[in-house]
């Protein structure tokens, strides 16, 4: 068996290391439009040989690993799909990319999403052990071929991730919260503290806290640009709901209603009971 | 030489492991007001002895490490102190509470922060190493003796931090963006998402960013409360310009503004060019 993987950045190229150790494929391709990712991705072993679309197209399996506006038109640009290939794409929202597929290959075609990744980019950030132990949420199976679905599950399960399924537009509302706005929120901090705060005054006070707080806002603006667009309506109630709460603990602090931001603060302690 | 410890919880706790380690000291006696936390320091070894106010008084140095509300009433109720005694504040924010120190004391107190902490609170989470390779901030250090500076920063450096001197009303501003900020960000992503999703919706698909960014919503209520009150107005400043950041990313993602979002984050990147 072969698998074909389109886009060698984090998670293309995270994934070819990880595929090679389950030893599941004879040969591993990639492609990726960038030919330096190319380079990069042979030369730290990440896949077994980059080829062309054309020759990716005849693998069993095809993740597609790329910014999220390029993931429909290059499923739906394959032909002569057989009935047993396999396409998974491993793209950050779901349900308005599912609804581009064709139906032609909507059987061949598997939406998943690791919940996996670090605040670096490119071949280079790459890493074998991502996906280990970490979740892997499969939308919309129903519309998937099962032949498909018990394939990428078997594959996943060999990476050692934990599989959940849900609908593709729950997951997009959920994520939402508890991805794309914890993003936001890191850009905007940096870009606050930024304008306010010299180099050397930031690095004179960081702690642990500023690291944590601020570590996302080293993300791919490329990646994310395409993740903030395809889910802008959850994303942009995700911040509408933050801004409340945020405008709340302003105020007791503006009126100096310290019990209450006390409480605001013990209730915000409650995710930690569960976490 | 005796040290003396008033508040056994994170910080104080800590900072008895590492005064132990260093052996700069015969015996180092803690206080805290809470029984429990005295029987949790005594049976974790975080002080050889729990004693009085009054023999942690005669100690040759006396560390303050209490909620910042407490911190001027204990130092200013402190009697017949020698020229050589020390007393050293390790609270997180320093002006106001220089202000109150009254004037008899003030050359043997000294204000410090050390740049280290985690989310959690309470002896259990002291660390030997929790100063290790971190910043240790003196602030006003004109107003404090010669001699206690050059001993204090004797302990800080066994300690192995590395030291540098602010004044304290820019301390308390620079601290409310790097510092301050990103604990109110997190907290209010907490309650965000709590009152969102489900704890079983949490779990199931969270990944290193929230974890990242959700950590600080841990923190102390009590020790927090007491930092956002005594650094209202930097705070507020903070919060107002991080609102700013904020919304000009949320106007993007509504004008469908991608261009200028795309920007926004690589500006955010910069940070990490020198990070």
């Amino acid at each position: 068996m072969q698998a074909g993987i389109i886009g060698l950045g984090l998670i293309g190229g995270s994934l070819g290391l990880a595929l090679r150790e389950t030893k599941m494929f004879k040969r591993i391709l990639g492609y990726d439009k960038a030919a330096l990712h190319e380079q990069q991705a042979l030369s730290l072993g990440l896949v077994d040989e980059c080829a062309s679309m054309e020759e990716i197209s005849q693998c069993d399996v095809i993740f597609i690993a790329v910014p999220l506006d390029f993931v429909a038109p290059i499923v739906n640009a394959f032909s002569d799909l057989t009935p047993t290939q396999t396409i998974i794409d491993l793209g950050s929202t779901k349900h308005a990319i599912h609804e581009l597929i064709e139906s032609k290959m909507r059987k061949n075609y598997v939406g998943a999403h690791p919940m996996s990744g670090t605040e670096h980019s490119g071949p280079k950030a790459a890493q074998k052990d991502l996906f280990k132990n970490k979740i892997l949420i499969l939308t919309d199976i129903d519309k998937s071929g099962a032949f498909q679905i018990a394939f990428a599950k078997e594959i996943f399960v060999n990476l050692g991730m934990q599989i959940i399924k849900m609908d593709s537009a729950s997951h997009d509302e959920h994520i939402a919260y508890i991805s794309h706005l914890p993003h936001i929120l890191s850009f905007a901090l940096a870009n606050t503290v930024l304008a306010q705060e010299k180099p050397e005054n930031i690095l004179a006070l960081i702690g642990g806290g500023f690291r944590s707080m601020s570590r996302l806002a080293n993300s791919s603006p490329i990646t994310w640009k395409d993740i903030f667009k395809h889910n802008k309506a959850h994303l942009l109630h995700s911040l509408t709901d933050f801004e409340k709460h945020f405008t709340e603990a302003k105020e007791y602090v503006a009126k100096e209603e310290w019990d209450k931001l006390m409480a605001w603060m013990k209730k915000a302690n409650e995710l930690h009971n569960f976490l």
